[in-house]
């Protein structure tokens, strides 16, 4: 039905009225005192929602930008990192770090399943001459649907003493807790289209003081992504480029939607659609891709039995029920389908999915 | 007053009612059918406003974004190239040149005047060793208001035969004649915010096949701005990275009106707006910042005399009349001011503009 779809991807993710009509309002010059306003509101807002005292820096850019930022702005030429690698994420990382020359070493897992922070620590530990200046990190693997276990791989990493560590929070923040200063995380990337509730577009970045100190002598040419600028430009409610302002005007009103609700209610409210989700999925005896005790709260990977064409139940699903849900990536397409729950998602959706994939199921058998 | 503020800056330019309703409209999936239309649409309506048949490759970023990009994809490190500085953005290519490591040798004017094309041909024809890569230009120097001589500069980049001509064509595409195809332009940048009439947060370049060509040996590190997945993906009407959606809905709606008008109004027009926004700020006995035969159809600098403070004028034009005008950049801050004339923008806002600049003049002496 034509302007009806219900967005179950995980980003886009579905945006509250009050965003969109914000994004209707004409724009103001991005110099203006004005538009320092909206930037000093949302700055202060974004650092409560990272629960950080760091700098978080907005770029005009997707998720993949503000990774590639957080990677680029805080090692030299050739410097050995460690990537966790078990989904197309994590994958990605271990790219834009070959990309510029660094030296990268993957610790990977299968896809579905959650990296080993065993085997975090045993590399961690073993360099002892602690050449190892990063570790880069998916939190919640999007293409997957695996939570990883960052507080654990963060612990060894702060071990280590030397190494920073570089997270990839696209699909985690917002949805389960990531405590930026009380775990010591050195970079978190972000993008506006997950948790944020708003459109494409924006990407973030938060930087603690120790990367800043190892950014004095990083030497990968930048300039679009160079954090320098952003960072002097952002104390003063500014920025180095021109700036979105349209999906600022959504920001302003998301984040302002968030901190009434409060991030520990947005933590429970993502666990619950994550539990409700994976206990019909068991109900329906459809095996999940992400074990329990490694589920990501922002999306669910299913992976029906080979009788059934994981692309047909997105199909049906569309067309039926005007439920748009994510396919498998790269070799997973037609292996699993991912149900997001994600950002502006309440209960009821959760339910009016379960029941249309139930009605679906029974169409293909 | 509130809400009714008229920008006549060069960017954010006026926003048509059109593009920003479809800003509003909820995302859909950047994965989808639907979606891969709206690509097609507003790739092959690019192709028209670009006058190409070039790939013309869209990027979330601002128009340093889409330079950038421009200039890291077809280089080597230590290449050596030519850029032309008469102003805040030619400066800024040559920052962002040396930033990857260019041999970047600087051919400037004095801010104000247009690029002398003549010193570009002694130093092309000069090297007749052809270690000059490329040359990259501001068509339209949005911190000045001078329109430099492309056409005749890049017939001397095209006798020299091996350098590609890189253009930032930020505010003068859609607004003056840039014919890429008939002038053979390798590169060519853009942004959302000027002459396409809708916000920031969309940059664009178009890329000739001798530029494909360099490309090929192009060593300079690059992920996020690497134009070869951009032009495989934009093959099968789909992106690289989440594209900011909303903003694409906008850009559907203006490339619609801007072809409803046709290039050569739109020219005719931006022609206009410029003579009338001259011919009034001499009737006002000030001094016009760039020369007759240099003059942006885009953006009109007026350099009034010391008695007069630039800031001032522009206060009074925002407090009194609501009329945003921007302000000099760098050195030039309180000595000139900027009237924008880019995009949607009609003879009634130009007359409108002069009246109230009549006014401000007048209380200020």
């Amino acid at each position: 039905m034509d302007d009806k779809l219900m967005l179950m991807i995980p980003g886009p993710t579905p945006v509250p009225e009050k965003a969109l009509l914000a994004l209707a309002k004409h724009p103001i010059g991005h110099r203006s005192g004005d538009f320092s306003q909206i930037m000093a509101e949302v700055q202060e807002n974004l650092k409560w929602l990272h629960q950080t005292q760091n700098d978080v820096l907005i770029l005009t850019a997707s998720g993949t930008g503000a990774m590639e930022a957080g990677i680029i702005n805080f090692l030299k030429r050739g410097d050995r990192v460690l990537c966790g690698c078990n989904g197309k994420f994590g994958d990605r990382w271990a790219e834009v770090a070959t990309a510029y020359g660094l030296n990268v070493e993957i610790i990977s897992a299968e896809w579905g399943q959650p990296l080993d922070p065993e085997k975090f620590r045993e590399v961690l530990e073993a360099d002892t001459e602690k050449q190892i200046k990063a570790v880069i990190i998916t939190h919640s693997e999007t293409s997957t649907g695996v939570l990883n276990d960052l507080e654990t791989i963060n612990r060894h990493v702060k071990n280590h003493g030397e190494a920073l560590i570089i997270v990839d929070a696209v699909t985690s923040l917002g949805a389960v807790n990531l405590p930026i200063d009380e775990w010591g995380l050195d970079v978190v990337g972000s993008g506006s289209q997950k948790g944020y509730m708003i459109p494409p577009g924006l990407a973030f970045v938060s930087v603690s003081p120790k990367a800043w100190e190892a950014y004095k002598t990083a030497d990968l040419p930048r300039y679009y992504f160079d954090l320098g600028p952003y960072r002097k430009t952002a104390a003063k409610n500014t920025n180095p480029f021109t700036p979105p302002v349209n999906l600022f005007y959504a920001l302003q009103v998301s984040l302002q939607m968030m901190k009434a609700e409060g991030l520990e209610n947005i933590f429970a409210r993502h666990h619950r659609l994550m539990t409700m989700t994976r206990d019909a999925v068991k109900g329906l005896n459809l095996p999940l891709f992400a074990p329990d005790h490694a589920a990501s709260p922002a999306i669910t990977a299913v992976c029906p039995p080979e009788s059934i064409d994981a692309e047909k139940v997105r199909s049906i699903m569309r067309k039926q029920f005007d439920i748009v849900l994510a396919g498998g990536q790269d070799h997973l397409k037609g292996k699993i389908f991912r149900i997001g729950h994600l950002g502006f998602v309440c209960d009821r959706d959760i339910l009016c999915a379960i029941a249309a994939l139930e009605t679906t199921l029974q169409q293909l058998n």
